[in-house]
């Protein structure tokens, strides 16, 4: 009793699975993502299936990357797959016999750490994801807040730098230019340019070429104190830290939580993240300060959240 | 029956009036405002007896500028008067045996322009107020959102260029110094003192020289087509517009509205705002648009809207 | 007698000019570029013997995209052409038997404006090639300023912006990602975007896209007055007069020439550029300024720059 | 024999000196400060006759802080004293009876750098100063490079932060403003204010508060390993260092030199000053690289300097 099912939607893979009212993961059944928007339909009720099968289940949640309307109901705009005004909850619905909620992948992401992570015992957080890009959502009140249309938390396109790199988006300057996994290879190989001799564990993890330095060798040559990984990642978490003020500013939760990839290094990012967040913080003698801490989900996250959205209706 | 109070502390004069439940003032008593924090607190409590008098009044709301606490008790911080931890909930309370809320003014008048002005109908508003600084409140879902801490809503500090100007929060970069009446001086003197013969309209009615340039001078120039005034209101407008296209990547409201002296010049900012505002939009062309509209109440708002939020209690 | 020939390496034609001492070009001779290093080596002699043909020449000067040496015999670098350290002056010595002169082309075009166009009656002259990126000369005391290693006047990438937009040097920020006729068309293209109903003329002479959007499309609708690109000019106009202010400290020339094909637009480009340098212009009430005018040889200037250079050896 | 007298206006005194061929300073006389400029000029004279009484002068040099215009004669503006076109060559030979020479005292400091100090060996060295502000000079060819109008090699009013840190000058953003004795204490007052704790070292060394931090606690606190002075040299440099890979693309010297009294700390500045220029220097694999070195005569260069102006006429 109390089942959802939540849909995790990857790049290579989708998965669904059946999750309990404590968050936890019952089943997971994982199918891999095909290359057509409507081959993406199928494969999300064929993992639906393929999960709920022998359990008895309430209600599913699908995970999205891109703007989801107010109703929870069409992915307005999806980056990575050629949906347009696509009705998701209701094609789905259809076909598997289920309500249906559709949510931005951030949010769901963001909502299970809220629940069954490290937003437990908070009543207002903000979930900061550092992943390829950076993405999040936004918890006052113990709600999801998604904005009047549905397409709030959109926390890597706020523009720190005027004139600034461009963005994927279309826009100059955003926030995930500069405090992302993509950022952090980007600083590591303009630094391992400029310092070769500084830079030689880094360079040695990957093909010896700057061009060659991928998010994992930065990750182990920061582990081994590479100078230019660990300067590499300094930068990421001054970038980070600012921005965090910047949302204490007008959001002024309880704490932040970060996810993604990037915080898999723990306190290795995290120090100098709260750092940075205490040198930016407005106010700082005068407010009691938020936490920075890490999410506990790992890549769970979005598919537990997604699942307790269903349940919630 | 239904009356409140609402207190507004200015620079010169501390305004109480006497609300009724539809926000409009039934009676007003204004007082100095003392040079010293007790003498405040002893004024306040004055205005509210004066306002009060024959009157039947249920509660008193008091709009300060400042950090106000999550219990909307005690002045945590306020940068004009010397309060720091000043309890003035307790304080007002027992000298004039009523119930006090007290709410940052910015706070105060948001709630009064969405409960009574512009933000009638929207239950997701951002209010900005752009007046010597840059101030607002945040409402979502018909609530006031204070923060976990009662410090929300700062946007005046959000950093909208590193390593940008220095700002009296001690940061620097903060949008209220490049969106605000303080800015739009500055930009006007910079230009006048760049090209004067341009200027020649607006340096008239000042004292001919740059430095002479006052905010209603700007203003008045701008009416005239001044170009060089027009052209302040302008980079005002490109800042101003580009912090509600990050507003609305974090927030998603319905509706900004936009308070405060500078905004008295109506369309002459506020076309040039929407304009910026459409320009850094992120996604615009897949998700709603929250309108951007003129605050209606004035500077009547805070002393309203504190009123009403003390009715709510 | 006194006549010597430039070379000019273009894109798609390399051409050679015999060129007199009052800087006339006599006679032309172009043959199209070839798509190897080697290959152009060959093309450049061709080019060079084709041109001379019945002229008794005393000198080639060559002008070559990229880093040249001190010694004007060396290509360190070449940023379209495969050169690595390639020494182009040994090589067309031997194969035409005359003095070889090589010299980077903005420099030549730089010397071909201060000897024969717009730089006469100067000593101290800042010349701007305001092309596809932003390239440029500096001449001091009627010399030709190399630097010590004869790379010196790499305008184009003084860095304008931190964490600016990515240049295709590797660096961050640099000024012709903000002046240059690159610059120009993404200034458009994201105008266009945000309002494509302003910029109806505009997308009416392309695609209809902002993709479509071509530099020409933009002078041509700046022409006829359309906002958008009209506006467009002036972004770029505000970045090259504050780049110019800045090089009116560093070397407070008496002149800045514009040459390049943005500035064919003339004054419609000029007179914002001039405006955007005074703004910008340090101690302007207390110093002469420096005129701010329009190139005078179109892009013969490299090819007549680089003849006279080979002249005076 | 071949002895000059250089002039120093610094602001408690006035100090001339006798200086023979090769730089050495024979013998000193210095003077208080007048307040007046009139008062000013006096004691240059009173200090010059001082110095010079039982020597054979030749020549007098003085240097200057302000725009000196072409001629070397006249003091366009001097920002600290109230000159504004003011002859000072004339009046000063009037009334010592020797020709005189006026230089910006920043330029004459690079002289006396160029040719009794770290510059000799060098044609074409570019000196940079960082004292309270940013200062320098620019020689190529062997030659003082003064401008058109006298007012060129103004360094420490660049833009680097465009909307940056208001200056004195009336600009924001100036280089200055980022890389000067002055903005190393803002660094560590900011730091200091954000993490009290780390500052420990540093803030001992003050009043304790992070408004009592000077620019020699600083240096102390660094040269003693403090966490938080070492981060602000760091910064410091890094500006530092980024103008210098701007001045490589522009002039390509063969030398920097680093002067002034935060330069007085070494490597413990000059490092990260040469780390942050390779860091951002263009094309560094394509080219030799200026050597970033200190300066060597301390604060005597400029009145060397000026003395061996006046030498040479």
């Amino acid at each position: 009793m109390g089942l959802t099912i939540g849909v995790d939607i990857g790049g290579t893979k989708i998965a669904a699975g059946v999750v309990d009212e404590a968050g936890a993961i019952i089943e997971t059944h994982t199918v891999a993502t095909p290359s057509t928007p409507g081959g993406i339909v199928d494969a999300i009720c064929s993992a639906v299936a393929g999960a709920g099968e022998g359990h008895r289940i309430e209600a599913v949640g699908i995970g999205a990357a891109g703007y989801v309307d107010d109703k929870r109901a069409t992915v307005l705009f999806a980056p990575n797959i050629d949906w347009r005004h696509e009705p998701l909850k209701d094609k789905v619905e259809q076909r598997v016999g289920l309500p249906v909620v559709v949510e931005n992948d951030a949010n769901a992401a963001a909502w299970g750490e809220f629940r069954f992570g490290a937003g437990q015992g908070h009543e207002d957080v903000i979930v900061i994801t550092l992943g390829t890009g950076l993405g999040g959502g936004i918890i006052i009140g113990n709600k999801l807040r998604r904005g009047r249309f549905g397409v709030a938390a959109e926390f890597g396109h706020i523009r720190v730098v005027p004139d600034g790199l461009l963005c994927g988006c279309g826009s100059q300057g955003c926030w995930e230019q500069y405090a992302s996994g993509r950022a952090l290879v980007r600083y590591a190989r303009q630094r391992a340019a400029a310092a070769p001799e500084a830079a030689a564990v880094l360079l040695g993890l990957g093909d010896g070429t700057p061009e060659g330095i991928e998010g994992r060798h930065v990750s182990e040559a920061a582990r081994q104190g590479d100078p230019v990984a660990v300067d590499s990642f300094r930068e990421l978490a001054r970038w980070a830290g600012a921005g965090l003020a910047d949302l204490a500013s007008l959001f002024d939760p309880s704490a932040f939580i970060i996810g993604g990839g990037v915080s898999d290094e723990g306190e290795l990012v995290l120090e100098p993240i709260r750092k940075s967040f205490r040198r930016w913080l407005i106010g700082a003698q005068w407010r009691p300060h938020a936490q920075v801490v890490a999410a506990r989900l790992g890549n769970r996250a979005g598919l537990v959240g997604a699942a307790d959205l269903a349940r919630q209706g």
